[in-house]
């Protein structure tokens, strides 16, 4: 095995946020599923910004934003991702970069194509709703996934959004494929339930085949097996994978590991101000511990501080250093 | 005089924040006066985003500030200002329209311009710290001022800042002579002590001719009487204009009218967060005050309660509508 670099290197669509404030009404007007991650054209996306309140802009994507909140509790991390050369691109760069991860993946030159965008709409109880235009960030390809960069992470994670267009299909399996010659960890984030829905059987058979880690919420793991019963989601997989790490907001989360089935209880949140990024920063927290290697509780709590953190402000990225934050509450050492 | 149809329309230049945090050294590294604005060119700006920590992108500019803030307060504000027909010119367009102000100035098509932007970094004890590139927003000529806006609202307001280009100064000029001609209040922001060392003979000529509201901070009044004494500056700016507001950060702010000077006490903040926007948001207040007749003390209350909001969280756009809570502290009927 050759040297580690990273503690993980995450392959996900390079997103920018465009986060405003909406209330339910508006969601129903716009068709947007609350709670969800839909996809959006051009057309409707310019509907849902030109009807919407102002908004911020931040860096965003799932993955992205895991990678960035493992470097904000000091470790190190890596993206693989795409962006175009415009504006939101260059702040994508910047901001993953100035959060201490690693960025390598070239810019696209090509002015008919845009970075990708995600409107994301808070209600008043905090949750956000996702309206995505993916743009250039679904044209990675087998080319952009750098072997040395994966062979040399103790974690490749993966964000199940990306199966969303063939090309990063080709991506994922490349990277997939690099990581288990070199013997490296592989996680998956299953990222959405209607994401789920999508590429069900894909999903199934690439956990079967040779994912190690895998990540879900609850409405997400229902969704892979088509259940309404949780407890029979967590034992359907405990057959398919080694290691699943399922998140149920409010009510903690459930590390399922070779049969032993581990609660965690959620960390308090002083008052919910958005939602955004707390499964994102739960997959750091946890991933981190692993690669650190905590013991699975261990890194259970690491992923309820983390998340609990990020849902005390707007958007998925660390306001704060989380290091220093998560050894002061002694969850880090 | 024509009907009315604004409270208040600024003009000023269109700006996109992007906000970051930093340390003092950070501030010292770069030659950035702490607390001020300055004027940087391409190489510096690139220089010092390259060097910071993540941003987060948000409307900005102060005059947009204060007109936006003036529509959250339940009033009608128009803006004046340049943008160019690109990203961050379209994310200025979205957020001032959607916060309720009518802009209807057209957007430059110019590939080889940019829309304005400014880093502005805060520091731990809550100031910013201004890094402005200007870009298109200095293009403002005299063909952009709309006389009718200018005829049909309460109150015209302008920026200091805009003086640090000679085309907008004839905008400015031009604002002037059609308020004056129309009967309309003209007020003038002062913007920063350094834009007042740069253009202190112009703006004093200016205040004398027919300026009828000024807004100065505590160091930009000293700066521009040259003087270390804030009582002689109140007693020099009463001779020079008929109404003169004079915010001094936690010492309150003082309005001085026709001889008569009356201080205003601030209003407490739980938690400064990022002192932007704090000036942009008292004179949002004070103007909506003054265009629905309250007297000079409520109105200085008001302004004085729209900059404590503004301290309390990031950016210099409010996040509520301030309409709801100035009624029910009992700033507004």
């Amino acid at each position: 095995m050759p040297g580690t670099q990273f503690d993980v290197v995450a392959i996900g669509n390079a997103i920018v946020d465009i986060i405003g404030r909406c209330d339910d009404s508006f969601l129903a007007r716009h068709g947007a599923p609350k709670g969800h991650m839909r996809l959006v054209d051009t057309a409707t996306i310019n509907a849902i910004y030109q009807d919407m309140g102002p908004g911020i802009e931040i860096s965003g994507g799932s993955a992205a934003n895991t990678v960035a909140g493992v470097a904000s509790l000091g470790g190190r991390s890596a993206f693989i991702g795409k962006v175009a050369e415009d504006e939101f691109g260059r702040i994508f760069r910047h901001d993953i970069t100035a959060a201490g991860v690693s960025f390598k993946t070239p810019a696209v030159v090509d002015a008919s194509r845009s970075t990708s965008r995600s409107l994301i709409l808070v209600t008043p109880d905090g949750q956000r709703t996702m309206n995505t235009f993916l743009g250039i960030s679904t044209d990675l390809d087998q080319g952009e996934v750098d072997p040395e960069v994966i062979q040399k992470s103790k974690v490749v994670y993966l964000e199940g959004y990306l199966f969303d267009r063939d090309e990063a299909k080709a991506a994922f399996r490349q990277a997939l494929d690099i990581a288990n010659k070199a013997g490296r960890r592989v996680a998956l984030t299953l990222s959405d339930s209607f994401c789920v829905d999508r590429h069900r059987s894909e999903f199934l058979a690439l956990i079967r085949a040779g994912i190690g880690v895998l990540f879900a919420n609850e409405s997400e793991i229902l969704s892979l097996y088509e259940t309404t019963s949780f407890d029979e989601a967590v034992t359907r997989v405990a057959r398919d994978t080694r290691l699943a790490v399922l998140t149920r907001s409010e009510k903690g989360s459930v590390v399922v590991s070779e049969g032993e089935v581990i609660e965690i209880a959620v960390q308090p949140v002083a008052k919910v101000v958005d939602t955004t990024g707390a499964g994102d920063l739960y997959a750091a927290g946890f991933l981190f511990g692993l690669a650190r290697d905590l013991d699975l509780e261990a890194a259970g709590q690491l992923g309820s501080f983390a998340a609990a953190e990020i849902i005390g402000q707007m958007g998925a990225r660390p306001e704060v250093k989380l290091a220093h934050l998560a050894r002061m509450r002694g969850f880090l050492a």
